[in-house]
């Protein structure tokens, strides 16, 4: 195992109704800035819970954040917060508001332009900022973590602000979600903990375990989710699951991956496709073309995962890929960039992309351009 | 699932040569008192390394916290650290000390007689307290509970105060721990587990598989670690596997039960039976005698943990139970009270003790002294 430090502060209130903790989890003195996407909160009653609960507090709204929060509209945001003398942020929305939420309370302490720190990559002094979760998917309501695109560029880079103080997940909320949005949450998750998981084998028995445990629960409550979106304990599950698999918890003393994330944020910059579409098809291209450095942990998580013990390595990996394929396709995904009409140009423009940057990603930091380009190609 | 509010602030420094993280973990102008246990530490080297990170820092050493810290010891901890207005603890051994320390930490900023804070049960005012561990097993370091004993009357509550700023935990400190010790963290570690997932079955399926991920590799590493206690990727994941399984993850959304641990302590209390020791004899007892009302359970632990899918239900829970009771037999503790000449006039007054109390424990709060004697019959 490899020596690490672990900390998250985030307190986690997590169930029906806990919207109402809102009215003590602000202090009543705090100038408050709420954060909102484009409405559906206000179609699904979190909007008016919100509201219920911040009765006697002091705030403004700031509505438009959008799916892959832009650096154009955080600005804006960050201009009314300044003028207001914003002191606490609460960002309500998926995981989109609070990434754009993330930046701005960055941004609200730092007097240049807030695309300077995305491209800075982290900023810790920040306003403190809470989160009522609606969309499970990024984990970003119990880690640091954000993702910042700019439209005129087409450029899209992870920023690290602070963690939220506290959020709230109450899995009621996540009923009336769009099965696209849930499916894309499902994938988004799926592949967060392949990311931490499927590295070098043999790290720490116990986080794998863990990690499979989150990928297990996953399969199992997927076909679930699309039969009856409104079982609450199959939404608590699925809204856990997403925040465990992002906030630390599997990443202690292992090694990380996240090439295929590189690459899918490259197709949501180039072409707007959701987040957890681009993994649904990316992930599938990297386990083909890095399977004989990722044999062991595929053996491993074929047979704890899928219950492949028969046939022979090759085989059993063979199975595996399958299996992860009809996975996202149960899910209602593409599996492969022509279903969403992406050809070779995307593909030579990414390779362009990943070689200007001159870094190479992956556990190994072997995928560089070339190696992006054979991951896309191995999921035409 | 249950609705719950999940907050750890711990930070968790783990690995080789972290104790020397110390220097930075405290500030030097804090005023430290540094709690130890009978002197352990002066062997293996963990008393050097921290001597050596504080270098520059103000402290004084108490000595003395012993197994099961008894409130005696604690009070002149309290007068010591009082005197030399302490404003930082690091306790530095196994769980007692830590557990001592917590209640040391309280006492600091208390008038009365600390054994008062102890029958309180809980007490939030503390002087900051880091810990650098030595002997995986109470979860301690990771969490605000405490148990403390008074000898003069045979009593032992638990306690509990706040958490860890920082727990510092090299696996190389565990390689010198005498065997025995090491089966009862073995042992304490499993029970805790099973003392959040032996509950009633479908709470969460995510928290169930992480429970079951402990149990596993707890199971998959014990014979190892009896093998060759000086592998590092052993202890580090038994290390590891004591803090995840009492610090509130595997706890989120679920109900939980205890009532092997209520019972374990009176033994402790009497009989001087050290805690982990005591488990591994009451949880089959608990088993067997609460097999009907736990019988989901145990048939889902059977077959993830233990993979019993043959027979009837009957007798799949009569080989997980046997299976159980094997695991704690090939740490070498025992499982049975006669093998400890516990008797008769101990379950007596365990029962007398129970229902003085006038509470019932458990999950289902049906655990009331004529049910601790029943359990304890069945572990006679």
């Amino acid at each position: 195992m490899n020596n690490f430090i672990f900390q998250n502060p985030t307190r986690l209130i997590f169930g029906k109704g806990m919207i109402a903790e809102l009215s003590r989890a602000i202090p009543t003195d705090k100038r408050i800035m709420i954060t909102f996407g484009g409405g559906s909160v206000k179609k699904n009653g979190v909007y008016e819970q919100v509201i219920q609960a911040l009765k006697g507090h002091n705030y403004v709204e700031f509505w438009g954040i959008e799916p892959n929060p832009a650096i154009e509209t955080l600005r804006k945001a960050i201009i009314l917060g300044k003028e207001k003398k914003v002191d606490f942020l609460l960002a309500v929305g998926g995981g989109s508001v609070l990434d754009g939420t993330k930046l701005i309370s960055a941004g609200l302490k730092y007097d240049g332009d807030a695309w300077e720190l995305v491209r800075k990559g982290a900023y810790s002094d920040t306003v403190p900022m809470g989160a009522v979760l609606t969309l499970p998917a990024t984990g970003s309501e119990m880690n640091k973590g954000a993702v910042i695109s700019r439209h005129e560029t087409q450029e899209k880079y992870a920023f690290y602000g602070n963690y939220p103080v506290f959020s709230i997940l109450d899995p009621e909320t996540t009923f009336t979600l769009p099965p696209y949005q849930v499916a894309c949450g499902l994938s988004d998750t799926f592949v967060h903990v392949m990311e931490q998981y499927l590295t070098t084998p043999g790290q720490s028995r116990l986080i794998d375990r863990w990690a499979e445990g989150i990928l297990s629960t996953l399969i199992e409550i997927a076909p679930r989710i699309r039969e009856n979106q409104h079982n609450y304990d199959l939404m608590a599950d699925f809204m856990l699951s997403a925040t465990m698999g992002l906030n630390g918890f599997i990443a202690m003393g292992v090694t990380q991956d996240w090439a295929t994330h590189m690459i899918g944020h490259e197709l949501t910059a180039l072409h707007g496709l959701t987040h957890g579409a681009t993994l649904a098809i990316v992930f599938n291209g990297t386990l083909r073309t890095l399977r004989k450095q990722k044999y062991g942990k595929i053996l491993q998580y074929g047979e704890r995962v899928w219950g492949i013990t028969q046939g022979s390595d090759d085989e059993r990996i063979d199975l595996t890929i399958e299996k992860t394929e009809e996975f996202f396709r149960s899910l209602g995904l593409s599996t492969h960039l022509s279903e969403e009409n992406i050809g070779e140009e995307t593909i030579q423009e990414i390779e362009r992309r990943f070689n200007e940057r001159g870094v190479a990603f992956g556990e190994a930091q072997n995928v560089t351009g070339s190696v992006a380009r054979e991951i896309l190609h191995n999921c035409k």
